[in-house]
């Protein structure tokens, strides 16, 4: 099928009327049930993919293509607990009646058409499908070229449990077309697709943000800082940046920049190094001069405070001030997470006061930015845009709002 | 100044501290004062765009151009009236204590930098001008050549009040350059605008979302309908009727076309023919074949019915069945404002359920899609996407959020 052809039929079920929540979470169920039933299928078209990218995909790669019979259970589960989540459909923002006898309700309901461009992991699929059918809309999925044979199996299953629930198979549907063109479609399918979600590194969603002309949402790039104030705990700053930067250094909300205040280089830095070289796997340190004349790193260049290493490495530097973090920050950053380590309560203030990121820290790690975390139950990304979704996306942000004026006549 | 000048300008004051409500509605006051003292430059400049202009503009575009005592005094006014309404900023949207004793809340904060994109009428200047400065954002004003000496006039006087409100001229800037290039360059603005709204024509609307790479806000275009079903009280349907499509035929929200189910032709369109015929201004009435063998009017075209005419002219076209009404509007429409005249509590909630409209009215008017008229004291025009705003854009809708998360040391 050609990718407008999808679209018109996403299209034309987004102005079906949206099942209601116990059909929707019907459906949920009966795709669960569908991925555990075709697990055989999905492992074989998975080991398709396997094969066909095992000499072009780093290990790291590899290892997020690779599914297995739990992985695809995993899926499942996630499908399952995103029907268990509070309807966003139907909500009343708003209300007033006004002096003439209207009522005006702003209400909650579905965006549409949702589209999403993703990379090599499968169980992007089954996430963001049952997250769009959750929240009423049509999803086309469009696959990354590496998972395509394992995204088919998993939207055939999926599909086969809408179906087995009363629901059209339209509401979920994959992109056939594997040619970069396909993507170009969708960036511009004005009047089909009322919101593309970007998900994977930084060049997709740079080259989506620029091309598109339909409503889109930036996500992701997190150049994270950790800034460490003159009279911050050092202990807790030490746990702090360790978390950040070592419990998964390849997420967008680890740590990637380390600001320390210039009075605490003495004491603090070589605790730094002890606590993030001394491990197994240890930490490379890129130092700025400053630093560079306490403990031992490699020289930083100015392009490694301007990079989201997701490995390994941080970038040390030193400043003289708060207002010296917070417009390095600003200027530097991602706008995604950053934290402040200090026992002072203004300085607290004036960090998250003057941070222009979508979630601020005082005294944590940024590891915690993250829908599951926040308690949103589920997550499609995390926006680092200020329009209409800022940090972790739950169902909320997939949906848009309506106002219902009821009258009996009124004119203006 | 350059226009790249003028967004770093901005940017910088956005990142500085947003002053708290009291200095931003004293400012709001000072510049008040300052339009009304400065009454006669302000007439001066407008009086060498309306010379400038006089060959080149239609009488009503004149008209829009032309300022007097008492529209400058309007304009004041507008702006104390924006010192009035409620603060947007600061409010606490969600607030949680995670089980580990983290503190997430989610608290509405200013956009950053909102630049405006509009034709030739002068009071968009102040309006615009009072309403980004109240939520806490830097605003650059793009005008339309017609109209730069009046804008730069007003702003000049704005940015007076400013200073003598103790803030910097920096949070209201026009731009310079009147050449299409300046546009272009806010239109590509990344890293210094976060938000972009164009006001004016389709044609601007239109451009602008297709160029822009920077998040903006479509509003406007309003190919308005009016459905009258089956059951239909034709008196409140012919009020509705006149007002929606002649109480002022130039804005947005008026009808364009008249959608009348097949039962009813015979009855109500000779008294709609009277209605909007023997009137001082009468309004000319397109029709379909199938209305056209009822009465008299002029045969309409296909484009008829996907024409913003902004005139009085009614496009009229006859329907078999309520489906086919929500068809044809959620195919032809902009969806801006659309209503159903109906006596059927369940056509009405399938009308208000299935059209893919900001505003769905049921019996009443088009027309009262207005800030103002929905009780938001104000409005930056009128969203017709689905993202962040949809329908009329209030304070609330030109600020953004961010997270604010507080620890004592929490790690994941």
């Amino acid at each position: 099928m050609t990718t407008l052809e999808i679209m018109k039929r996403a299209k034309a079920e987004a102005h079906s009327a949206v099942p209601d929540e116990q059909k929707r979470n019907d459906a949920l169920e009966q795709m669960a049930d569908a991925l555990i039933e075709h697990t055989d299928e999905i492992l074989a078209a998975n080991r398709k993919d396997c094969e066909a990218s095992k000499d072009s995909l780093s290990s790291v790669m590899m290892d997020r293509l690779q599914l297995s019979k739990e992985r695809i259970e995993g899926m499942a589960k996630g499908v399952r607990d995103v029907a268990k989540l509070p309807d966003p459909l139907g909500r009343v923002l708003h209300s007033r009646t006004l002096p003439n006898g209207l009522e005006v309700q702003r209400i909650s309901v579905p965006m549409g058409v949702i589209a999403i461009i993703y990379e090599s992991r499968p169980n992007v699929t089954s996430d963001a499908a049952a997250l769009a059918l959750k929240a009423g809309s049509a999803v086309i999925l469009r696959s990354g070229r590496n998972a395509w044979e394992s995204a088919n199996a998993i939207v055939t299953a999926m599909q086969e449990g809408l179906v087995k629930a009363g629901l059209s198979k339209n509401r979920i549907q994959l992109v056939e077309d594997r040619s970069r063109e396909s993507a170009k479609e969708l960036m511009h399918g004005n009047g089909f697709i009322d919101l593309l979600i970007p998900r994977g590194g930084a060049g997709l969603i740079k080259a989506t943000v620029e091309e598109a002309t339909v409503p889109c949402i930036e996500t992701g790039t997190g150049i994270c800082h950790v800034y460490v104030d003159e009279d911050a705990d050092e202990e807790m700053a030490l746990n702090i940046i360790e978390n950040a930067k070592t419990s998964r250094p390849s997420v967008c909300n680890a740590e990637e920049v380390l600001l320390v205040h210039r009075s605490k280089l003495a004491s603090f830095l070589p605790k730094l190094k002890t606590r993030l070289t001394n491990r197994s796997q240890p930490v490379e340190l890129r130092l700025d001069e400053a630093c560079a004349q306490v403990i031992e790193g490699t020289p930083a260049s100015e392009a490694d405070f301007d990079t989201e290493f997701l490995d390994y490495i941080l970038a040390v530097k030193a400043l003289d001030c708060l207002e010296e973090a917070i417009h390095h920050i600003n200027t530097h950053g991602t706008h995604h997470s950053d934290a402040i380590i200090t026992a002072s309560a203004e300085h607290a203030k004036q960090f998250t006061d003057l941070i222009d990121s979508a979630c601020v820290y005082v005294n944590a790690s940024t590891r915690f930015t993250d829908g599951g975390e926040f308690g949103l139950g589920c997550e499609m990304g995390i926006s680092t845009q200020k329009l209409h979704a800022r940090g972790p996306m739950g169902l909320e942000e997939l949906c848009t709002s309506k106002y219902v004026i009821l009258g009996n006549g009124q004119i203006r």
